[in-house]
Formats: C-alpha cells, structure tokens, sequence
C-alpha cells in the first residue's frame, strides 16, 4: 500500500491508509494507547489497543483507518483535530532511545548550551524546525527575487590565497606546502563577476575568526550576496535591497505563516518606502532624542542601532530603515567617496528591529581610483592580483549588498542568539561539540 | 533616457535608444568605425563617424539610433543581425588596458594555466561565459526539482571537528586553540536531518586535500546533495536521482540552448530508463567485452567506467548508466549491506560518458548496526557523536546520493578538464594565483 501522507488524511475518511513518520507523543490508558504521529507534513492522532510499547521519537509505520472524532473530542489546534487513525497495524521501523526529557512540550524549556549539546534531537522539536523552515524560504526567495531580476548566480570560492585587509580575524589553512585563508566575504568576487556577467548573486558561507562570544556572532555563517553593474548611482543599490528585502518578507508570510504563528511573530513593519538617513543625520536624531552626543563618532554603536531603528518605527511607521554615507575611512579600500565630501562614502547599511541586517553601497570602479585606494588604506597589489585585473579592463560603475541569512532569520522571528538561527552553530566554544571535550 | 538592453533592440526599429555594455570588438575604417557592443542580453553593431578612441572591453554607454541594416549586411549568427545602432553619443564609462591577447576571436586558444592567469578576463569571453551560464542552470534545476519533491534546504557546515574515516586528504584549519577541518562531505549532516525534516538537499562546497594534479580533481568543489527518510529500498534513492538528473538536463536544455551550441553540445542521450547493473555485472560485460579480467577486483577503474559507459551507450542507447552493490568494505561504515550477500551494499553510481557522477546508497538506519560498523570500520564513536546520537532517537530507512556540479558541467558541455567547469579552480599548485608566486 503507497504511503498517505498526514495533510492528505482529512479528505479521506473512512478509507485504509498507511502512515510513516515518528512519534511525536505516547498516552497509555491501560489497553488503549493514544499516539500522536509526526510527518514532514503534520501531526496526527492514531489510537490502538494493546499496541507493543513504543517510545517517542520512534520511527514508525501504521496503517490504520481514518475515522471521525467524536464532536466533543475535536482538537481545534490540530489541522487533523476532526479526525484519528484507528490503528490496525503499528510496525516500528526505528526504536527511539529513552529521551532525555520531553520533547512534547510546547517549548522545550532549556538553556542553549544543552539546546546544542543535543541538537539532532532538539532540532526535531516544531519549534527548532519552523526556525529552518523559515530559512531555507528566506534564501529561496532571495535567489527567486534575483533571478526574476536577470542576476546569475555564482558560486564563491572558500578557500583564498591572500587576506589583503589584515588577518587578525581570519582562520588559516594548511593547504600542502602553503597557507592560505578561509574567505571573510565574496565581496572581490562578486565585483570582478560584474565584468562577466553584469548582475551577479551567491548564497555562500563565510568564516570570521573573531575571538568573541556574543549573542550575534557565528564563526560560519551564510551571506546572501549580490552585485551589479551600470548602476547610475548608490541608490539604485539601495532600491535592489529594498525589492529583494520585500520580495523574501512575501514569501515568508505566503509560505511560513505557520511557522510565524509558533513564534508569535510578524513581519518587521515597512512603510510605503523603507526611509534612508545620513549618519550624520541618525547622530543628530540620537543627540536629540537622547542628549547622548556621538556626533563625531565614526560610525554606529549597537546601541545607536537600537536608538535610530526606535525613531524609524515611532517617527516612519517602519521597522527598517537604511543608514547612507559612512565614514569613507572606516570602510574598505573600494567603498565610492562622494564627491561632494569625500569624507564620507557611497555606502548603505539596511537595520533592522535595532540591529544591521546588511551592509552595501557602491563601489569603485576606475582603475585609477582603486590603485590610490590601494596605496592609501596599505594594502598589497599582490593580494588582490585577480581584482585588480578586472578593474584594469573596464568595469562599469557598480554596488551590492550582502544580507546575512542568520540574522534575517533571527530578526523575523525574534530569536534572542543568533545561535538558535543556525542549524550547527559553529563558535569559539563549539563545533557540533564543546571543544573543550577536544583538550584532553 | 532609460536604458535599453541589447536584446530589447529588435522591435524598436528607428526609436532613439541609450544602451550600456562592453565594447566587445573594435573595427577601425578611417571616420567610421564599427563596434560590437555586449551586454548580459546579447552584441549588437553600433557604427559611428569620427568617435574618440576606445579600447575593446570598455565599458561605454552608446546613444544611437536603431536602423536596419542593408539586406547583403545582415549577420545570421547575430540574433541582432538585422539592425544596427547608429551612434550619436559614446561615453567611456570605464576605459580598458590594451589586452594581452584578442578577445574577439571563437574560441581562446590558449593553454590552460594562461586561461587561468588572466582568469578576470578571459571568464568574459562567451564560451568561458556560457560554461557557468549552464552551471547556474544545472544547480538552480537540481534545487527546483528537489522543492517540488518537498525536500527542504540546509546550510551544510564547512568547519567540522573532526575527520572520522581518517586525515589523509583532508584540510586543517586552525581554530583559535584547537585543530578543526573542512569538510569532505556533508553525508553525515544530511543523514541526520532526516529525522528533522524527512527530505533534505544541500548545494555545499566541499574540500578535499588529495596531493595529485589530475583532469578529474578539484581542491574546493560544488556539490549537489540530497537525502531522504522513509524509503523502501536503495531503487527508490535510484529512482529519485534519475528524476533530478532528467530535471536538469530538460531545464539546461530550454534555457541554455544558445550556451550548448557554443560547444557543439547535445545533453547525455537517454533510454526510457536508465540502466543499472551490479558490480560483478559490470565486470563481466568488461570481461567480454576486452578479455580484460576484472572480475576480482574490488571497484571501478577509470578505464572500467569508460568501458561500462560505452557499452550502455552501444547496447542500451544510454550516455548514463547506473552501477550498483560495490563492495561492502570498500564503502563507508554507514553503508547499507545487502542482506542476501553481505560482502555488497545497496549503494548505487551514476556514471556518464566515462566517468563517474555521483555516488549514493541506501544507508544504515538500525543504531546498534551502525554500532557495530564504527567497531569494525575502526572508527571513534566522539568523532561522530552528533551523528550517533541521531540515529540513537530513531531514523527510518534512509539514502540519498551526490552529484558533482563541476563533474556534470564538464560533461554535458564536453570539456577536457574539470577546472574550465570551475568558476575559481583551486588546485595543489592554484589558489587563484599560482602559489609558487607566493614563495618568496
């Protein structure tokens, strides 16, 4: 007998099915057993007398027939809660450990270290896997959003040969007889992809070495990066962001609202058109609303961020806001002064619910210019031979943005570590395992 | 003026256009000169009277006029070969060095480390293009045919914390007091997200430290990974690659038509069904076939899977071909045996045209059986600990396999050397650069 599906049981009444998946929960009543089956689609109640003990988590197959609850025993949270499975058969495919505590329950009440320490186990919990299922729609769409946007997409490589901005943060690699490094970003590829393909995107992972534990923090996370060329000015940059940032939000809601349901969450609220400020205007607006005066600071502290997303949702109705025109010197050696003041560049950075979500702006694209960039921030020719290379043949005036996929997941859905919004968080203290268990 | 794209040209005979792009060649005739212009859609002619000098892959902007061309000028091999663009305006937007070879030409002829050196440039020439035009396609096609079948994406960690089938070939990363790894594979990720999520696919780079040169290996690849729980046999792992791999090539094929005919490519032929044969089939087929006498060795030489190849392609009009039951020991420990004849596994390949695709199987799901393979495999039980555990809370019958993105570009567009089918090839001798240069 082919195997039903739990969302397809609701229309099929009466019928004989067979049923795969785990068991989500076990209530005995002495001969009679209540079970609640677990699928990729659903839940659902099966009942059976004198069954052979079976533990939560099992693997199983039962095959049974769909019956009408009696009216009074309607489970209205269940989208299977007008039906059960009279079991006729229970088979298990799997036999799950006895659990070391309840994944029943509508939260699982633990500390996050344990939450890790038992991750194949917790990531079964509804809660765990809506997180997931969240994230792979928020990078789906992102590609769809480009693609529709006649973007190609790469694949950017891991592995570089050169750290030209300092290696202070970057993880080594013994590569035969040489060093090389872990990529921190794409950002040198996807600019000289430009010249290949003009509209470029990668979903990719990057590794930072930074030698903190914080709530905000991976040392591998996932970056949605895109780039392209013939723009006519930052803006334009910002109007892709905007479109992608919108375009993931739809589909988050059209695909996840019951994944939002679990967590209570909505979508960050946006007005007609996510507002944009200078930095120099969200300082004066900090200053203002605070009497904090940080306006000859160089750029944003978190709790900056949280000030300036505040004024935006108070002042904008919207829960993101773009801060334009960073100081040109804190930026990397390709950010676009603007003319006007070169102290301060072409940049964009997207916050979100108080925290940056991304950060992009236009680039350089005169050869001259990046060569006196070049001198100027003390890098090496060398390091960004491949680079440099593109730009030497004409590259048109170009931006880009990357989004980081943890934090959009974490931000819609207010996870309080962006740990949680990583299926194996990887940090100073843990790969998979504490690391410490490594030192004996 | 907006700007017009170059495919966007055709209909819009007479009408004033600004398009942007590279100058693709330059042909100089006293006052006039003829230009071909590239941009992400297509090449069109543009002629102009007395225009400042401009080098071949700059990047302009053209004002100009759309007209027809005179009957005996059409060009058939331009899908813009009708009409031409008469230039009233050209500004370099970025001009370009004198090329160190000519880009205009069919075909690149140069040796492939050069191809490499000058990897930002000769990526722009429309073969090197098309090759990850069709890359984009195959990946893109791989993950669309996987939602569709509900499987759900993960991010696949590229640190690990340790290697459990032995360091060989493998990278270390030093991460800040301990010794990490790249990862080989993200088998034992996917194998384990099954019981999250039932179906899982993963596009992930892997890494792999083999101290060789050859035409068939790569340092960092792209691979293409699926797994699924609930599975009746190792034929349904067989049944759901057929169906991806016939995926990808209808996609490849409707949107990459002009890309296949840069190379004179046809996609892989096709029998109703792919064919699949045993091992010890296989080596009986060569066998006669070539009086060579395979039939006690323990796996597939690359001359065997040519053979094997060539004999689907002869006897079963097939370019693809699977090959099943390799030798129990000579796969990893999670591999399924099969119960008739435990010296095999349910594990199953897909060669195509003389190589080897991907490689899959159904897997161990029973915990005290994969118990028992640690033992006999010799492995530690802490290196796979996150893995064990989830086989230790029930996991049905599972499988799955993986496909080289590299490997099937390089063969479904003919090409020598899998590093063409590589955006940035990493190789022993190879991170962008030649790393001897980095040997001071």
């Amino acid at each position: 007998m082919e195997r039903a599906l739990i969302n397809e049981t609701i229309p099929r009444l009466g019928e004989k099915v067979r049923l795969e998946g785990w068991i989500n929960t076990v209530r005995d009543h002495g001969k009679i057993t209540f079970l609640d089956l677990r699928d990729r689609t659903g839940i659902i109640q099966c009942i059976g007398q004198n069954l052979p003990k079976v533990s939560p988590e099992s693997a199983v197959e039962i095959i049974g027939l769909i019956k009408a609850r009696p009216e009074k025993l309607v489970n209205p949270k269940l989208s299977t809660g007008k039906i059960e499975i009279e079991i006729q058969d229970l088979k298990i495919l799997s036999p799950a450990a006895e659990l070391p505590f309840d994944m029943g329950q509508e939260d699982l009440n633990m500390e996050l270290p344990v939450l890790l320490d038992y991750r194949s186990l917790t990531l079964r919990h509804k809660k765990q896997r809506a997180i997931f299922k969240v994230q792979a729609a928020i990078i789906q769409a992102f590609r769809e959003a480009l693609i529709k946007k006649d973007f190609t997409e790469f694949q950017a490589p891991s592995i570089i040969s050169a750290v030209p901005e300092g290696g202070a943060e970057v993880f080594k690699v013994k590569y035969f007889d040489y060093e090389v490094y872990l990529s921190q970003s794409p950002q040198l590829y996807k600019s000289l992809l430009v010249g290949i393909f003009e509209r470029v995107f990668s979903v990719n992972h990057i590794f930072r070495a930074e030698p903190s534990v914080t709530t905000r923090h991976l040392t591998e996370a996932t970056s949605l990066d895109a780039e392209f060329g013939f723009i006519d000015s930052w803006q334009d940059v910002q109007d892709l962001e905007e479109y992608v940032v919108r375009y993931i939000f739809s589909e988050v809601q059209s695909k996840c609202s019951e994944e939002l349901a679990l967590f209570n969450a909505t979508l960050p609220k946006m007005a007609e058109k996510i507002p944009v400020i200078k930095l120099r205007e969200a300082q004066e607006i900090i200053f203002t609303r605070t009497g904090r005066d940080i306006r000859q600071e160089k750029d944003l502290a978190p709790e900056d961020e949280r000030e300036i997303c505040l004024w935006a949702a108070e002042e904008k109705g919207s829960d993101l806001i773009f801060v334009s025109h960073f100081v040109t010197k804190k930026k990397p050696f390709y950010v676009y002064p603007d003319p006007e003041d070169p102290t301060y560049a072409f940049s964009v950075d997207l916050l979100g619910r108080g925290v940056e979500w991304s950060s992009g702006g236009q680039r350089l694209n005169n050869y001259q210019d990046i060569l006196k960039n070049v001198k100027e921030w003390g890098l090496k020719e060398e390091d960004i031979a491949l680079y440099l290379q593109s730009f030497k043949y004409g590259i048109p005036p170009l931006g880009g943005f990357a989004l980081g996929a943890e934090r959009i997941t974490m931000h819609i859905l207010g996870l309080k570590n962006i740990r949680e919004a990583s299926l194996f968080p990887r940090d100073m203290e843990r790969v998979d395992i504490r690391l410490t268990s490594k030192k004996e």
